[in-house]
């Protein structure tokens, strides 16, 4: 938790942007996996973390703007609960640490409620949330309507990092690299996948950070959802590595590597890493405020289509096989995208919202999944992870329907079908006059990977 | 995954048992953790596990007895899909292998319930399962009337476990007996309870396997439900762990140790915890079919008050004592509980079903906390868990009130305030003579755990 003023401030400023009504922020309840009890790790809505601060289960809070009231909604333990989990400070007394002197039990939130004129609150992305929204505003699931003013003021506000956000986003970055940079040193052919992923969140969890999304640790790089962990890794692999910590203050890292599983990587793999290496320096090159992000990954995409052009895969002007989405053959993900209290961040809140100033994304495929698309500012944190990808799936389907193939040379594009993928990820925040990397350095190139194996 | 035909004879046996109606059974979904894609490790309810095996999200299930039918519901995976999850096999051919061969879409679900005369469901302990109860039956969330019938005969059904779950089941036990030793072993003043935390998850997380359960790693043993690693070990501290494996398959493991931080216990840590181990072996000792379990929990109890009385802590006869309900100052909780596809074995079907067969648990402080009081019988698998706990906030609460000071003596009490508290748990299965340990040995004695420090 930060100091009491950095809440009272940003709650301050919140309803100055939106203007009126009522604002609820529901917190997050403990969600049980197998039965009520044996909870998943509490994690706490990140905007109630970002005005309220307190991260613990079954919180709501208002801030009324026309009457210019601050409350949380919650209840105190009883002397069962104290008996089995120890003396705490009280609901009141944590409240007071971040500047709201007005608790109310969790019963009376709903008629509360009901003498507000206008309740604003966010879109929902847990079904206890949609029930809550049922119970207190009698909301029917599935019919939500969030407030586009409220979002718009929070996405502004938290878009915009400020120091002490900065310091704890790269603290859990400098985890992040060393997550990284131990499972660089410790792949080895006849490890499982599960074995290092393993020593990944070792060493998150002995920093005391938790994970801040599902690792992916996999020798199927070009799969890009995927979470299994049972593969062995050969000789002549590449391992596929993107991971991140969550400090216990909410803020994330996210960074990826690509690690030969032998000592270095085959002459084939290093061609292709060179050619992610550009696109990922080329990225970092452009980064500053007022650079439209998409210009970013469009002059990624070019050097990779150049990459892929040098390899004989791709044919004619890269430039124009971007602009024609053919670059999605290989590079299917987006460049990047915000990163703060969630790892996507806002993601919750609408990527229109948070990367794109509230503009419609492009449904082209590829560039469609670009999370990120507006001109950068002073205080984005955002990451750059470009890719190369080999989908067997994707050149089946475009081959038959013989789509790009003026751009794309499939003869040659097959030699690569079982090649997998290669993603280098990296955390960097928009300065005044350009951008700063955050956290430790991790290998990029593959002479720095080879340096480690 | 079991053999095909493991599933299709529990269904048919399911069948027989419940005699009519169709019975619904609801798989878990994906749950964003803070927001909706940045999802919590997937688990599929065990009861969905148990009798349809397919441990994948969005899957629904009905057995329509009075027409013998068994329909899995779900949808199959698009193009998209394919293109970044890679090809797998589909969703007919995963029903498949648990011998399911009718599979239809998700929406299709709800028009078949209609036509039914008798749903039968299972309660619920997920926000989303209510809002898809409410949605398939229009029953209103908090209004669910879970079927008596169906889940007495799962609970039978799953209570008596069989030789492939006991395998799993021993599988689980032993990863967790090797995250207890790595413990044991690794534990040094000046460490923080994370990195402890750390080294025991790391060896699940190794041999591919999730925790059952959160993990406890505390200095604060007698702080019954803790979840905080944020201490450093000292000197004279013992660290009280308990943490437990689970299978791929679902099947869990859950064990206790207590750790001197240094190479071995003072001489009032061993005292106590002779106590506990006397308590412990004296439970184990009985362990029988035929044998109600609360009878075994009095006897711990009564072999923790024998010790207490030795230490001039409580005067009076220890059967006395826990006859009275004395004995909860030092053993506040249970002596164990069922443990198989969750780690307490089908919590959310209902303790009263699962531990007493069906018959109403004690409301006595400490008693009410045993899980298991029922008769034993072949097959059962349970945890053997005294403990002794000095919990200050209790100690306060009944000298205050004078309670029970004909049996306890406060006086002599006061100078175990600051001690903590101590446990060791294993794993057992019922045989058809008595009991077996499950997993490979863990320290149990003072003796056992300074062998290894």
């Amino acid at each position: 938790m930060f100091e009491k003023d950095i809440y009272v401030r940003r709650r301050a400023e919140l309803k100055k942007r939106v203007g009126s009504g009522t604002l609820l922020f529901l917190g997050n309840d403990e969600c049980g996996c197998n039965y009520a009890d044996n909870t998943y790790p509490f994690r706490q809505d990140s905007t109630f973390l970002y005005y309220f601060g307190l991260p613990y289960d079954g919180l709501a809070a208002v801030i009324d703007i026309d009457n210019d009231q601050e409350i949380i909604f919650g209840d105190e333990l009883t002397i069962d609960h104290i008996v089995w989990m120890g003396t705490q400070p009280t609901l009141h007394e944590k409240a007071h640490l971040v500047g709201v002197d007005n608790v109310r039990p969790s019963a009376d939130l709903r008629s509360w409620l009901d003498r507000s004129l206008q309740v604003r609150y966010l879109p929902v992305y847990r079904a206890e949330h949609r029930l809550k929204l049922w119970r207190l505003l009698g909301i029917m699931p599935g019919e939500e309507k969030p407030s586009a003013e409220f979002i718009r003021a929070v996405v502004d506000m938290r878009n915009h990092k400020q120091p002490e956000e900065i310091a704890e986003i790269e603290k859990a970055c400098d985890v992040t690299s060393d997550m990284h940079i131990a499972a660089t040193k410790a792949i080895r052919p006849g490890m499982y996948e599960y074995e290092v992923a393993a020593i990944i969140e070792q060493v998150a969890a002995s920093a005391n950070c938790s994970l801040s999304f599902p690792t992916i640790c996999t020798i199927n790089g070009q799969t890009l959802h995927n979470h299994y962990h049972g593969n062995r890794i050969n000789e002549g692999d590449m391992v596929l590595i993107d991971a991140g910590a969550e400090r216990p203050s909410g803020y994330a890292g996210d960074m990826s590597s690509t690690v030969c599983a032998g000592k270095i990587f085959t002459s084939r793999q290093k061609a292709v890493y060179d050619i992610q290496v550009a696109s990922h320096l080329a990225a970092v090159e452009m980064l500053r405020p007022g650079v439209p992000f998409v210009k970013v990954y469009e002059r990624a995409s070019e050097v990779i289509c150049a990459g892929m052009r040098d390899l004989g895969i791709l044919n004619g002007d890269p430039a124009e096989a971007v602009a024609a989405g053919a670059h999605a053959m290989f590079f299917q993900c987006g460049l990047g995208h915000m990163m703060g209290l969630d790892v996507h961040d806002m993601e919750n809140l609408g990527e229109e919202f948070v990367g794109y100033g509230g503009k419609p994304k492009s449904t082209q495929f590829g560039r469609k999944s670009l999370r990120l698309g507006r001109e950068l500012e002073e205080g984005f944190v955002l990451t750059i992870e470009p890719g190369v990808y080999f989908i067997p799936e994707l050149i089946d389907l475009w081959k038959g329907e013989g789509r790009f193939k003026e751009f794309i040379n499939y003869g040659e594009l097959e030699k690569w079908r079982g090649f997998g993928g290669i993603r280098n990820e990296e955390d960097y925040l928009i300065t005044a006059t350009g951008s700063r990397r955050l956290g430790k350095k991790i290998p990029l190139t593959t002479e720095e990977v080879e340096a480690l194996r």
